[in-house]
C-alpha cells in the first residue's frame, strides 16, 4: 500500500514517519501551558522549537511574533513557484491545556509514551500533533511532486493563546494584516468522526458565557425570623433558570432563534449517515450521562452541532457546607453559557439575556448580569463550497473510503479568522473525539495523523486547479 | 414605683437587681459553646456554675446531669410548702451560640459590658439572661411573700444542647421521667414583641431541613461536547425548586396544607393589633430585604407565625469560582428547609417532599433526598388556656399595661417537651427580637429582664389559684 504508485504522497509520508514522530515527541516534552504564568517561559521555548524546526525543514520565511501582549505565535511562509498560485494560511496553536488532575495521568504528561498505535502526552492531539502533521505534509508534498516549492503559497500561523481563549487574536490579525493575507484558511484544530469514519468538519458553535446574580437583602436571614414573608433570591433564581427552557427544551430568550440557520437536507442526511451508538456516546462523550435529552425533532448530532443550547454551568447560593443552616440567602448566582450556531451573534444573545433577566426579576430582588468577554461567534461553511469539496476529496484519497461532512459542538476562533481575513475557512484535522484533549492521558492515534498529513499533501497538489479565485 | 405597696414583687426585684446582674455577668464569662467540641469543658463549667448558684440561693435539690451522651444539663427542685400545690417545670438552656464572625463584635464576646440599660455579651439574651431571670424571680417571690418555699413546686431543667438542636433531649426526658413530672412547663427561651409592647408568646413553628441532589452523569462534561443533548442536573433542580411554590407562593408538596390549622379570629385580631413598621421590620428582622412578599391573604406576622414556609437555604452545582467553565455539571444540590405550623408533623412533610421530588425528577436524572435528623415539630397553645391567661395577667402586673398574645416564627423543643411530659406548655420570656441572638453583639435589655422576673414572681404567687389540675 505504502508503495502504491497512485499515491506517491503516501509513500513519502511513510518514509518520513519516523523522523516526524521523533520531532513531535521532542516538542511534546515542552510544557507550553499558556494559561499558567509559571509556564510562560515554556510557551516561548515551544515557539522557538517550532521556528527552528521550520527553518530546518527549509521554510524560507520564519518569524516568532513575540512582541506582546500575546504569548508568542509562530509565522512562516513558503511561496509557491507559480506566483499565480493561491495562498493558503494554516492555523493551529502550540500552547497546551493544564494537566490537572495530574495524579490521574498514567505517565508524566510531558514525557510522551507510545502505546500500540497511540502516542500519549499533553498536546499530542490538541494541537501540536496536528501542527506537526502539517509540517510533515509539506515535506511529503515536495517529495511526492519532486518540486522544491509547494503548489500553493503556504503560510503557517500557530498561535500561543488558543487555550486561553485567544484574547489577542484580533490584535495579532490587525498587526500582521499584510503577512496573513490569503485566499483560504485551513484550520487544523479539529478532527474526524471516528477511527473508521473519516469526516470533514464544516463548523463550530459559538459561545457566550455569563453570570446572573439575584440580590435580596444585605445579609442572610434566619428563616425563623422572616421565612414566608420576604423574597428568597435562590427561589427567584431557580424560577428564572426554570423559565430559560420550555417543556420541549427550547430556549426562551426573546428572539433567540430568529437568526438560527436550519441545516440543509444534505447536511442532515450526512449527519444521519454517521454511525451513532447511543450508549457509547453517553459513556465517552457525555460524561456518563444516563440518557440523551433535548429539542424534539433533532438527532443527537444535530442537537450538539447545528442547534444552540443554554447550559447552567454553576449554581451557588447561601450555605453549601455540611449539614444545614436555615437561612434565607442574601443572594444567588447562576453561571450560564450559550452555545450558538450561525447566524447568531454573541452580542445579540447578550442583549436577549439581559432582557430575559429583566423580565424574570421579581419585586424585591435586584439583578446583576455580567459576561465573560464578548463571546466567540459560531462558524460554518457549506459542504458545497469548492474548497471544502477539495478537502473532502483529499481525505478520500488518503483514507481510501467515502468521506462525509460533519460539524463540531465546541467553539474556536474560526469565525474570527474568517471574518478578519475575509476568505473561506475549511477544517483539516485527524484527531478523534475521544482523544481526551483537556483531560488526563491525552493521546493521538498515529496512523490517523499520517493519513491527515497525506490528505494535506494531496490538498496542496490539488488546490490550484480546484480553487477559483 | 419600686416601693408600690401593691407590687411587693417589684420592690423585691429592685432590691436584688445588683446582685442578679453581678451573677449573670460572671456566668456570661464562661464560653459554653455547645456546638464546638473545643468548648465542651466550658459547657461543663457553665453547668457547674449554675448548680453552685442554685445551691447558694437555697434550692434544696440540685443536680448536674452529666452522664452522657448529652452535654450536661442542670436540674433543680424546690418543693412548695403545700404538698397539693401544682408543679411547674421551667425549661431553659445554658449553652450559647458560636461567636463567628468574631471581628464584628465591638467587645470580646465573653467579657460582658454594660451600655446604657443594655448588657452585651454572648448568651446575655439567649438564654443565660432569661435563666438567671428565673433564679431572680424565685428569690423575689420568696422575699415578696415572706415565705421560705415557693407557692408552686418549682423544677428547673436547663439543658446544654439547645443550640445543637437538642439531640439528646428525648433521651434526657426518658431517663429522668420521674424527676421531670409536672403540671405545667414554662419555656423561657422566648421574648416579647418589642420594648413598648409586651406580649405572651403562644407558639413556635417547627422545622424540617433536608437536601436534594440531582445526579446526571458521573463527570462534568464540556458543554461543547454534549450541550443540548443530555439533561443538565442544575436546570432540572432549578425546575424542581421553581415548582416548589405556585405563583402565589403556596407550597406544592402533595397534602402539605392538609394539617395546617388556621389561626382563630381572636389570634388574627391580636396579631393585627401589634405595631408593625414595614421598613423597620425589613431592616431589623429581615436582613435588609428590599420588600415583603408572601402568601396572599396573610399579614407579615401571620406569614412568619402561623403559616408554613419552604425556603431554599443553599444551592450548589458545577463551577462556582471566578470566571467561567463551560461545563454541564454532573450533579446539583439544594438545601431546603420547611417551617411548620400546627398540626403539621415533620415526618409527614418528609414523606411529602420525597413524593414531590419523585414527581419532579426527569428522565436521565437520579435523585437523592436526605434529611437532617427528624425535624422539630411545631407547637402552639390557645390564648384561652387558663395557664396562658395567668402568664398574660402576670405580665400585665409587671408591665402595667395590656398584654397581647403573639407567636414566634423560629423553632424550639417546646413540642417535644409538651408531648413527652403530657402537660400544657406556656412561654415566659423578656427578650427582644432585635437582641442579635446568634449574631455579633448579642445584648439584653436589663429593665425587661427585671420585669420578666417580676412577672414570674407574680406567676408563682398566682398559679395555685389559677391552675385547675
Ligand atoms: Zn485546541
Ligand atoms: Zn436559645
Amino acid at each position: 500500500m505504502a508503495g502504491d504508485s497512485h499515491h506517491p504522497e503516501r509513500s513519502a509520508v511513510a518514509a518520513l514517519a519516523e523522523e516526524f514522530l521523533a520531532g513531535l515527541r521532542e516538542w511534546l516534552t515542552i510544557p507550553s501551558i499558556g494559561v499558567d504564568p509559571a509556564h510562560h517561559a515554556d510557551v516561548h521555548r515551544s515557539a522557538q522549537w517550532l521556528a527552528d524546526r521550520l527553518r530546518a525543514d527549509g521554510w524560507p520565511e520564519v518569524e516568532v511574533w513575540d512582541h506582546g501582549p500575546a504569548l508568542p505565535a509562530v509565522y512562516a511562509c513558503w511561496p509557491a513557484a507559480d506566483p499565480g498560485a493561491p495562498t493558503v494560511l494554516v492555523y493551529g496553536h502550540h500552547d497546551v491545556q493544564p494537566v490537572d488532575p495530574v495524579d490521574r495521568w498514567h505517565h508524566p504528561p510531558f514525557e510522551p509514551v507510545t502505546s500500540g498505535d497511540e502516542l500519549l502526552g499533553r498536546g499530542a492531539s490538541d494541537d501540536k500533533g496536528q501542527v506537526a502533521m502539517h509540517l510533515l505534509a509539506v515535506k511529503a508534498h515536495l517529495a511526492a511532486t519532486g518540486r522544491n516549492a509547494p503548489g500553493v503559497t503556504l503560510k503557517l500561523f500557530i498561535e500561543g493563546e488558543e487555550e486561553s481563549g485567544s484574547p489577542h487574536l484580533r490584535k495579532l490579525l490587525e498587526d500582521h494584516r499584510d503577512d496573513l493575507g490569503c485566499d483560504l484558511v485551513v484550520f487544523t484544530d479539529t478532527g474526524v468522526h471516528d477511527r473508521d469514519t473519516p469526516t470533514v468538519n464544516t463548523g463550530q458553535r459559538g459561545v457566550l458565557g455569563g453570570e446572573i446574580t439575584f440580590f435580596g437583602g444585605t445579609d442572610d436571614v434566619h428563616s425563623g425570623r422572616a421565612g414566608g414573608a420576604i423574597p428568597n433570591p435562590a427561589t427567584a433564581l431557580a424560577r428564572l433558570v426554570a423559565a430559560l427552557h420550555d417543556e420541549d427544551g427550547r430556549i426562551q430568550l426573546p428572539g433567540f432563534y430568529d437568526d438560527v440557520r436550519e441545516p440543509t437536507e444534505r447536511e442532515r442526511a450526512d449527519y444521519a449517515a454517521l454511525p451513532f451508538d447511543e450508549r457509547r456516546w453517553l459513556a465517552q462523550n457525555a460524561g456518563g450521562a444516563q440518557a440523551v435529552a433535548g429539542e424534539p425533532g433533532y438527532t443527537t448530532f444535530e442537537r450538539i452541532w447545528v442547534r444552540p443550547t443554554a447550559e447552567v454551568n454553576g449554581l451557588s447560593s447561601g450555605y453549601t457546607g455540611p449539614g444545614l443552616k436555615t437561612i434565607i440567602p442574601a443572594s444567588a448566582t447562576a453561571k450560564i453559557s450559550f452555545r450558538l450556531v450561525p447566524d447568531q451573534l454573541p452580542e445579540n444573545v447578550a442583549g436577549q439575556l439581559r432582557e430575559f433577566v429583566a423580565q424574570h426579576t421579581p419585586d424585591g430582588i435586584r439583578a446583576e448580569v455580567s459576561f465573560r468577554g464578548t463571546g466567540v461567534p459560531p462558524y460554518a461553511i457549506s459542504p458545497d463550497d469548492p474548497a471544502n469539496e477539495a478537502v473532502r476529496d483529499a481525505l478520500e484519497l488518503a483514507f481510501d473510503q467515502p468521506v462525509r461532512f460533519a460539524r463540531a459542538g465546541g467553539s474556536g476562533p474560526a469565525a474570527v479568522l474568517q471574518a478578519w481575513l475575509g476568505v473561506p475557512l475549511v477544517y483539516l484535522g485527524a484527531t478523534l473525539p475521544d482523544d481526551r484533549v483537556h483531560a488526563p492521558n491525552e493521546r493521538v492515534v498515529v496512523p490517523l495523523l499520517l493519513k491527515g498529513a497525506e490528505a494535506a499533501a494531496h490538498l496542496w497538489r490539488m488546490l490550484p486547479e480546484r480553487l477559483t479565485r
